[in-house]
């Protein structure tokens, strides 16, 4: 396959969004938005800094590149609609290989319907992913990370270090109870659309999406807010079967493990019981982990209370696949 | 500078478009279009694939990869007015390096009024810039390839070549007439955005911008509107110094050297006092090198009429730098 075949193999023969004027084949991508806003961000994919061959097939570099991205584009309460793809290709890697990561990303793209609307190929030394994502934003204010206020519930979907226990079992072949449920989380996460989408007629939430570790997520909302937040350990919601894992592992991956895709935010205390039913309707968890309060020192804080004190939960950052 | 402090750095404190929702800082930009269309394409540049810092200085490796992007935009008949950026920096590249690269895009973007609103920046072995650009298209039907009809002049902006001449002057050390007038057109080329916007009025125009050299620009716009396209060798317009090349190098740089970023397009025979107007007021070379025709064969071609003959222009592909 030559670069025109290649492009005509990738390029969609139809397009989902009405909203395509012109997609892939020209100087660039046309689009006419049925919202006011347009949101947009860019996340990159190294191979053996963000992923490895040994953990990751090409289908799944693919389909969680693009998850990131989508999670992006949730946290902002938008709902994701095009893709623009950038590749770095080593002389090494076949053009199945290839294929196949771009069929990872249709796989989650058609979840959701979005469109292939542009790209570039190149060749290089080291295998690189770079993802553009665009969404439309419905909500008359978006998720910003300074929404939070004081008494806020702050919330978080699913359970937490489910995709980093995912990466542990696969780089030491372990084998452990629901293995799969966990590698699987890590392979194929699910960014939480579907939440945001319906959650569009609550006025204010802050919202973050987890790609980092919690710790980091609710810094962020913290310092955004100019608040404090703390949060209570026993309520951080963990999958039965990651107490298997010592309770080291557990703290850190719950705490420091990126890459759960699940989102974390604050909202009123009237409004909780909204996000509650909605989380119900559509079969997620939502847990409420703690509360905003006025910040008590010169820079926002978090703060945890775990075995009856309350100390400052630092953020050691999220755990680089080295 | 750690990455905050980085991103604060790059962070643009004001926004030039008013369009801004919000900038950098959040999980995604958002953008309120003013125009019914929005127009986005992705370039990506690897070291030495695209570029070597033998003759490119991290300053015009920026300015020349978002230039890339921004002739694409034109290249629609649209506005350039946001950029995102993806950077994999190799351990050995410094901060400062990296700055500069970001002033080089800023240097370019001033002049279009242009906002950077996202990015990435992540460590890798080789150094790979990959820019997604933003643009507001007000014209009715965009500048499609596809849009060339028989008869139509077929038009060409600048000179030619003068990029390619610019790299060999540079990889050979060369002392020449003009050096540094080639030079610059490599380091610093000027997409035709100014003369698209002025042609918001003309109704219909194929268009294509320069990249990859003009004889496969010719190919993919005879190609997108089935049409055959025919060029005179003597009216493809150079700079009078590019003869002190000898003619080998002269006719390859025309027809085959990429990145001029110059326009090729064709518009009606009506039309085209118009095109010759506006260039004029603007102070741009435009000429006219040739004719759209019915296709003769199965396949579009392009053909090229030189030493009172004419034959097939081979499509022998843009001058990589090796």
């Amino acid at each position: 396959m030559d670069e025109f075949e290649f492009i005509d193999h990738i390029k969609q023969r139809t397009y989902k969004q009405n909203s395509v004027v012109k997609g892939i084949g020209d100087d660039a991508a046309i689009f006419r938005p049925t919202t006011n806003d347009v949101v947009t961000a860019v996340d990159t994919f190294v191979e053996n800094i963000h992923f490895t061959s040994k953990t990751t097939t090409p289908f799944h570099v693919g389909y969680r590149a693009l998850a990131a991205n989508i999670s992006d584009i949730a946290a902002m309460g938008a709902v994701p609609t095009f893709y623009l793809v950038s590749i770095v290709v080593p002389s090494e890697i076949g053009e199945e290989t290839l294929l196949q990561m771009y069929a990872g990303m249709n796989d989650i793209a058609k979840n959701y319907q979005m469109d292939l609307i542009g790209g570039d190929t190149v060749s290089g030394e080291q295998l690189v992913i770079s993802i553009t994502v665009i969404g439309y934003l419905s909500t008359q204010i978006a998720r910003y990370r300074s929404n939070a206020k004081e008494n806020d519930v702050v919330f978080v979907t699913g359970v937490l270090g489910d995709s980093a226990a995912g990466l542990h079992i696969l780089l030491n072949e372990l084998s452990v109870k629901d293995g799969s449920y966990f590698i699987n989380r890590h392979q194929m996460p699910e960014p939480r659309v579907r939440f945001v989408k319906k959650l569009q007629y609550v006025k204010r939430i802050a919202l973050n999406d987890i790609s980092d570790g919690i710790a980091n997520e609710l810094r962020e909302l913290a310092v955004a807010s100019d608040k404090d937040i703390i949060v209570h350990d026993e309520k951080i919601p963990i999958h039965p079967s990651l107490k298997q894992f010592n309770t080291e592992l557990q703290y850190r991956w719950k705490y420091f493990g990126g890459e759960d895709f699940e989102l974390v935010g604050t909202v009123g205390n009237r409004d909780w019981l909204d996000l509650e039913k909605v989380a119900q309707e559509i079969g997620l968890k939502i847990t409420k982990i703690g509360n905003v309060t006025l910040k008590q020192a010169k820079h926002p804080q978090v703060l945890l209370w775990k075995d009856n004190s309350l100390s400052l939960l630092k953020n050691e950052g999220y755990i680089h696949l080295k």
